[in-house]
């Protein structure tokens, strides 16, 4: 969306289509043969596919991105992942399954300071009730619930997108904005607030009027 | 580098590094059974490694991009390509293999109107002459001549890769600017071309002041 709203402001485009179509359930590994082995390929087990889109146009109101954040810890790039598919292990299926060490994973993210995210008040003038919905990556129903607990977001205006369809990566924010839209709990004007975490380890944040 | 520039322009970013490294020669199948493998294989054989990168930072006089343009035709997406590597085909090295039909790869290029390129000129009112350097994709050595002589630029101003380095997809374009600063061919203030050809088919042209 950042890439969409630069190409559209430079005059490169007249719209955007930002698509994402999630299939990480290609990358769960069945064949386990040890509790060790089960342990890695475990967060292969807790995703789900999804896909959506948003379609991005210039705007001459209040509409649009008014907030946008990206940071990056790099040194956890190892962490977890899909390891081939590319010139580090350019063949082999074993390559081609999800790994991670999901305690690690919980720790880094545990470390993952919500003033990176929070900052987006302050820096827009705004508070958490000036927005009428929150989209966070869910990685697990517990750990979504403890991310919240830590943003201070209220969680009768967090989007769940957990218990229906497990950890769909990127694919989470349009398929909560959506069902949030289908919901009747948003509408045009309404601010929504996006936090996405991603492997490598990254954070980003996004203020959207829509 | 469309992408950096929107960046930049927005305030997103400050300076961007564009990088490009490739590696088809991981996708060269060597084990050929028949002549019509080796055919549709034969694509891979023309290809070399290489990468490069090149800096972006805004300036406040005439250096930069000034003519940018894509278009594709996606009709052409199965002429040629490495069919695995993502959801259509997750696993299984058979997929992993560059595969094309050379001809009918020939006959699509051939088909490209280079007005598609050529427009540059009119719509920045330059000529040839106002260019220190043009670089093109270069897949054979006849083909990049007969693509420099339908496109109608001087052939002493052409950046040539294909001999020295194959086929090296996107890298041609930082390694032939490279290759050219290090041979005195272009220096600061000068006017290069771009014409890139991809699989897809897609046709890039930009033009940039360095």
């Amino acid at each position: 969306m950042r890439v969409a709203e630069g190409l559209i402001a430079t005059g490169q485009a007249r719209r955007a289509l930002v698509v994402t179509g999630e299939t990480p359930t290609l990358a769960a590994n069945y064949a386990i043969r040890s509790m060790r082995e089960f342990r890695d390929a475990f967060i292969g087990f807790t995703v789900g596919d999804a896909g959506g889109a948003v379609a991005m146009e210039p705007s001459d109101d209040e509409r649009g991105i008014f907030y946008r954040h990206v940071w990056s810890a790099s040194q956890h790039w190892d962490v977890t992942g899909v390891p081939g598919g590319g010139s580090r292990h350019p063949r082999g299926d074993e390559f081609l399954y999800a790994r991670g060490d999901g305690g690690q994973l919980r720790d880094i993210v545990r470390a993952f300071d919500v003033e990176l995210s929070l900052r987006a008040f302050a820096a827009t003038g705004t508070t958490v009730d000036d927005y009428a919905l929150f989209v966070i990556h869910q990685v697990t129903g517990p750990f979504t619930d403890e991310m919240i607990g830590r943003l201070g977001f209220p969680p009768e205006r967090v989007a769940r997108t957990i218990e229906q369809h497990g950890n769909i990566a990127a694919a989470t924010f349009p398929v909560a904005l959506d069902e949030a839209r289908i919901a009747g709990r948003i509408r045009r004007g309404d601010r929504v607030l996006f936090v996405g975490l991603g492997a490598g380890i990254s954070v980003a944040t996004l203020g959207l009027t829509l």
